[in-house]
Parts: structure tokens; C-alpha cells; sequence
């Protein structure tokens, strides 16, 4: 894999996906340890660039930056140079020339970390642009998930429910989960399907639904979800007229506790999944967050192993990372 | 001592502050070298989550944590999933789910240690709750009173003087320096004492008191203070109608010049505590701040190995510190 | 070089300067480097302590340190104890009161940095003090312009253009410029001229002027500029009546393309500077930030260089850089 960045989901073919994932698991064994530190990418310089707050996904980078020993370095857009109006190419531009080696973006405005990937030299990771993409949590997602489904996403059908409308983390999933073979149903109201989400679902081969208990419901046992993922409401969209009322969208599309146990009945043990943070009682119940087969915690636990994985692929070259030893 | 996590100063019995104090000692010597880094926590991951502004707390926790080598990452509520209405169990839970080995909290809820430390895995440090405790203030304050009164507190008179009600370095402090055998005289306007404080001085042990000149001009010699802690006042609730105007709580609760003049003239060079930031000229007067007795730069050099100590204990194993060698 | 802090250019002798910058060319070297790290500063702890908002120069220190292995902590002014209401001078002695080998500060304040130096034991380095002075963004001006210019800066005609009232790279520049044998003409609309400026210009030896045309379009092949360095209008001056309008500026004070392409004419290739962030159509046109002889970015990666230099020779005592081994 010889990867410069990490812009979207559909940058990585099936192999790199699984490269990435194989790779992950055994950065999830340094994470194990007592001692997590690998010399991987000692004197190297990370940079994250945050636009927009986020807890878990810049403290994840970060982590796995530290526990590489690359040197890591936060930006937060408030208190940046672009809160003095300087233009977003200047400031990539102007960080880059301190020599950095990865620049880890978050930003609101879709596609930000493209148009960043032509003006830098550094190895750019999207941490989350706009309602485009969020490749890292598709893997981390993925690896979670293969984890928990014996090792193979092949043929295995996964459930995305929410405000697909502005979700992210929805766009990088269909796109890395049909990599590795699994189906995938997104269910939305119809005023959170993006437009022209038909065309999108024929090229990429997901199938779209508008009622959660039909799906979840599946007659034929080939139907049957053997995942279901909720995806986080922002509570600021309720009043763009989206939906009527949160009582309402609990109703439709909320995994509620009388809805898990519906489920729980057709799929026992059912894998969970939420990228936080979550709305406990609006898209999922305190019983489903907290089922015991909930893997929302793992996601988290993997988000690190993957992100360690991903800045091993783009910034430490070719060696395997099992011919590493640790730092003395 | 295998304790877990530091909630409360009631936690630890009066062998663990000793160890702890004594640990202390060897990091202060640490300190003192030009090149302060030990290899002690490496590979450790340290979070300071802080919901509440913290300049000192906070950098002296991210120092300690950095000599010993640890990995060190600092949460701000500001900017957190916290602000996106996630509840504090899921933020502590997600953060710990990156296999956090401490977790350092600041935040305005009394308690809310606590209850973190039911939730999670990680070692739980209290870096200040609400008005409860901040136990590694006491600790700081216990060690720097030691250094200047020759080691053993048995028997000495602390007066500790300020807005008792809203203060939880006070709370901590009564309970640490009783178990080193300090007596301690607390003094307020009856406005700022906590309710209920008489029960809470018969069982724990210390004098409570509403005019600070008779408690520093006591007539009697073993009634005499040995050392004299004032407390920061809060502005903000000068206007919750605790006391009538700044001036008229300097004139009976401050350390002015006049006061610490007539102080001297009892006790000579009494060590004088605050524990920062001063309102100079309220609760302190420039005269005692920078008094040749006045211990408060002390107390935040002491804060930084106290905090090493703390870590060390916490998350170090039983090897006495001694058998750790400096980092090549 | 046995000087602790840095706090204005004017403390630096040619002798010093040269030996920062050709400290800076051995560090320079090390950034170019796959693995960027030094073992010189391990142990020792830097404050970045930024009263006021920064990303290039809190970053570029903040890299500085890591690159040198120094534990670097950040300390914004908001969210510290100033925002509580302390004095600086209690912040920063308190800061200090940890064992902290260097204090790096920007303040909004004049002379900021000088009070500083008096009460504490640390290294201060200004990082920028009000409209006062930003002496290492002066050393990285003349560590690019060294490098574009062959060498040596004696008898090399220096331009620099904008608001000389509000600049302190402006003061800075003229005294380091003005060490190393430059010839330096500031040109400014009269009501953004410091007052004063005339005795100033005459004790530190460089001209000033008004008719930016006429500076850049010298008669006499003696006068020609051999570099010009555009200032940062800051937008918010301009409600305050030192010009009409932007347009009126950057007609008689911008870097247009127009006046681009007449400085070629004169002058081919000559070095542009900027000290970012640029206003792109205000003090510099787009085609002049990004014309080949823009020295913009240059400058942002000499900055980080000259820090570890500065740092080096303030903090890592008499050795010579060359006899550091990388670390193990």
C-alpha cells in the first residue's frame, strides 16, 4: 500500500481495507498491553486541525499518534489564524511548511480534505468533512464488526438507521462495508434521505427503506439484519422542519426498548452500533446502548487500533508493522 | 498501598498520606534536577478531563505526567462531546473505552468523581469537584507545611480562614491534616460557613470560629497558630449576598498588612497558605502574599510532586520509587 | 552566548545573531530529516503561554520543543487563571513555580514580556508583546532573506510596507535587519507612521518613507530594493480612521499585481515577504503571495529552525549543537 492520503472511503480498494484491518488488530494488541508504545513513528509530526469540536475522534488521533511516539500537535480552528480570516489554503499551506508529516482535518464544509490534498505535501486524513465522509469510522466500524461476526462481512446484511441526510458516517459506511461484501439497508424518514439517494444506492448497491420495522422485521431469513446501526440525531436539525417532533422520530426510527426486543427475538444478540455521542431516548434507548450486545464501546476501543493502523499505512512505509520491535 | 483511584481524603488512612508525602520527597528531588524525566509511567495514558477552567491544577497534573514519561491528553468541556448533550457516564465511558489508564476530573458537580469511578476502569483522580474535595490540594498543602515545621505536623495549629462554605479545599484539607495529627481552627462569617458544620467538627475533629483576631491572637501558648491558610474568595458570589461589600470582608476576614503585623508579633515567620489564584488586596494583602513566610509558591511546586507521587501510587505498582532508574 | 531570555532584538548583538541563525542552519538541516528529533532539551519543560490567539507561532514553538524532546505544555490565557481575575505577574510566577525551564509569551502588551523577565528564573521568550517587538519572527526574516540573498545581508536594501504604527515584526525587523548591515526604508500612509518615527530612523539608521512607487521604482541602481517584506493590515484598525477605505490602501500600499509586475521589471525574482496571516487583495495580491520569488512559506519553515536555535542557545548552555547525537 502506497497510499499518500486518507480522503474518502472509496479511495481504498478491498485489499487496502483489509490490509488496514489486519494491521489494526495488531495495534489492538499493543493497546492491551501495559506498556502501549511503539517506536513506529518516533520524530515524525502530526498534526491535528479541528474546525469543528469533537472529543473522540481527535483524542483518538491524538492517542494513537502518542502511542506511535509521533510528535502530536493540536489546532483548534477557534483561536486559529482562520478566526483572522486568512483563507483555508493559506493555513494548510502555511502549517505544512513546519515540516509536518500527517495533517488530520475535521472541517463543516464537504470536500474540504480533497481541496486540502492538492495544496500539501503532507499526508492528509479526513477526520470528518461536512456531511461527505468519515473514513476512519467506516473502518473502525468494519473492524468492530468483523470482530464480532466471525471474521467475515461477506454476504452479511447491516442495517443503517437515521438522519442519512447529513450523516457522514453513513456516506463512508455503505462504501467500505460493500467492500467487504456485507449488504447494507439504510433506513431513513423521507425528509432525511438525501436527495438522489436511488441513482447512489443502484451504483453502490445498497438498498434504502423508509419503515425501520418492516427491516428489522425481515420474513426470509436471508433478510435478516446482522447488525443495525443508529446514527446520531443533531438535535439542531429538529427545527429545519426535518421531523416533527422527537417523540415522533423515536417512534419511527428510534431503537427503542420495545423495538430491541422485537428484535432480539428474530436476531438474538444482535451487534448494536452508534458512533456517539449519542441521544439516549431520542435515536436509541438506554437498554439498546447499554444491551449487552451493544458494541458501541468497542468502536471506541477500535477507533484507536484503526487510526494507529491508517498513520502506520501512510506515514510509516512498507515494513510490516509485526517487524517492529518496541521502543527500549 | 494498591489503591485505585483518589476520590476523597477521606479515602486515605494516615500510613497512605505518609507514603504518599514520602514518594513526594524522592520527586521532588527529581524536580530539582536539570533534566526532570523518569521512565516510570511509559506507555501510561493519562486524560485530564477538565469541565471547569484550570490553569495550575491542570498544568501541574500535565507536567507530573510528562516527567514520569506518561502519554498526556487534555479534554476541555468546551469543545467535548459534552456540549453536544452526551451525559457525563457516556463521555467518561468513551474516553476510558481508549484504554485509558487515568483519568484526572475537574467539574462543578460535588461528587462527580465518584460517581466516574463506579463507571469506569481507569484510574480516577479528583482534580476538584463542585464544593466537595480536591485531595491533592490537601495533599500539596500537607507536604509544604511538613517541609517548614520540620517534618511532623503532631500537634500543630493550621488555621484555615475564608469561604468556607463553597470551599472545597478546605473540606480536603480538615480531613488530611486531621490525619497527620494537625489541629486545625477553621474561620468564617456565619454567612459563609457550611450549614451543619458543628456535627461535622465533632466527628472529624477541628475548631470552627467566627472572629479570625481571637483565633490569631491566642492567649494561651498550645492555642497558638503555626501556620494560617487563607482561602481564594469567589467575586461571583459576592452578589449572592454572603457578605455586604468586598471591604467589610477584608476588614474582619483578610490577612492585611495590620493583621499580619500583629501576627508576626506572636507567631514569628508563621507559614502563610493560599491555595491561588489570590484576590490580592481581599482575602490576602500584597504584604502577606509576598511575605518572606508565605509558602504559596512552595505549595505549587510542592503540587507538581505531590502530583508525580499520587501517579506513581496510583498507577505504578508496589516498586518502591527508588528502584527506578533515569530514562536513558 | 550566555544570554537567558529573549526579549527584544535590541538585546542581541551581530555576533549573537549570527550565531542563531547559524545554529538554525544546523537545525534546518535536522528538519529535513525523516526522523526530526534531538535529544538536546529531554527534561526540560517550555511553557507556551498565549495571552493572545496564534497558530503559526505557538505551533512552530510547540514543534520547536518537541523536535528538541522538551515536554511542551500549552497555557491560553483564556481558560487560565488570568481569566479569574490574578495578576500576571502572580500567573506567571506560579507557572514558574513548577520547575519550568522556558516561558514563552505572547501578551497584548507592550513590554509585557521585560515585566515578566523580572520575576521569574525561567527563560523568557517573547513571543510578541502588544505592538512592542516579535524578536524571532525578525530572526526568521533574516534567516530567509540570507538564504535568497547569497549569504550576507550587508548593503542589501530592505523595503518593508504597511502599518509601522501597529507592527511589532516591523520594530523588530529594523533592529535585527540593521545588526547584520542591512539597509531598511519603511514605507507607511502618514497616518500609520509610529510617532516619533523620525528620531528613531535616525538613531537606528533606516530611512522611511511615503510613496511606496517611488521607494520601489529608485532612480539610482544604489537604491534598489533587494527585497520587500509586506505587512498584515489588521482589519479591525480600519474602523478606527487611520484609512478610508481598503481599496484606497491597497491602491497606494498593496503588493498589487500591477506594482508586481513593475518591481519585476526593475528588480527580477525579488524576495517577497509576508509574516502571515495575509489579507489575499488587501496589503498583498494573490499573484505576489504565490509569485516564485515569494519567500512566504520559506519563512514559516525557517521559523521553526530558528526557534529550536533560539531555545538551544537560551537553554542547552555552551555546547556546540554539532557535538548532540541524534537520540538513541
Amino acid at each position: 500500500m502506497t497510499r499518500r492520503h486518507l480522503l474518502s472511503s472509496a479511495d481504498l480498494a478491498r485489499d487496502e481495507v483489509e490490509a488496514i484491518l489486519t494491521t489494526a488488530q495488531s495495534m489492538h494488541d499493543v493497546q492491551r498491553r501495559e506498556v502501549k508504545k511503539l517506536p513506529t513513528l518516533r520524530g515524525r509530526t502530526i498534526i491535528n486541525l479541528f474546525f469543528e469540536d469533537s472529543t473522540r475522534t481527535r483524542s483518538s488521533f491524538e492517542i494513537a499518534g502518542k502511542w506511535m511516539s509521533a510528535d502530536t500537535i493540536n489546532i483548534a480552528a477557534k483561536g486559529s489564524s482562520a478566526s483572522k480570516g486568512e483563507s483555508l489554503r493559506d493555513t494548510v499551506k502555511t502549517i505544512c511548511a513546519m515540516s509536518v508529516d500527517a495533517l488530520v482535518i475535521r472541517h463543516n464544509a464537504s470536500g474540504a480534505c480533497h481541496q486540502v490534498a492538492q495544496w500539501v505535501d503532507a499526508s492528509v486524513i479526513n477526520a470528518g468533512d461536512g456531511t461527505h465522509e468519515h473514513p476512519t469510522q467506516a473502518l473502525l466500524d468494519a473492524y468492530t464488526l468483523r470482530g464480532r461476526l466471525g471474521g467475515s462481512l461477506d454476504g452479511r446484511h447491516v442495517v443503517i438507521v437515521g438522519d442519512l441526510a447529513h450523516s457522514r458516517v453513513f456516506r463512508s459506511n455503505v462504501i467500505t462495508l460493500g467492500r467487504l461484501g456485507a449488504r447494507v439497508t439504510v433506513v431513513a424518514p423521507p425528509t432525511l434521505m438525501p436527495s438522489g439517494i436511488g441513482a447512489w444506492a443502484a451504483r453502490d448497491g445498497f438498498a434504502t427503506a423508509w419503515d425501520l420495522d418492516d427491516v428489522l422485521d425481515a420474513a426470509s431469513p436471508g433478510d435478516r439484519p446482522d447488525a443495525v446501526m443508529m446514527l446520531r440525531v443533531q438535535r439542531e436539525r429538529m427545527s429545519g422542519g426535518f421531523f416533527p417532533t422527537e417523540r415522533e422520530y423515536t417512534a419511527g426510527y428510534g431503537l427503542t426498548r420495545e423495538r430491541l426486543a422485537h428484535l432480539y427475538a428474530v436476531v438474538p444478540d444482535i451487534p448494536i452500533l452508534h458512533p456517539g455521542p449519542m441521544n439516549r431516548g431520542l435515536e436509541i434507548s438506554a437498554e439498546a446502548a447499554d444491551a449487552t450486545s451493544s458494541v458501541i464501546l468497542e468502536q471506541v476501543s477500535a477507533g484507536v487500533a484503526v487510526r494507529m493502523a491508517v498513520l502506520y499505512h501512510l506515514l510509516a512505509g512498507s515494513d510490516a508493522p509485526s517487524e517492529k520491535a518496541e521502543a527500549s
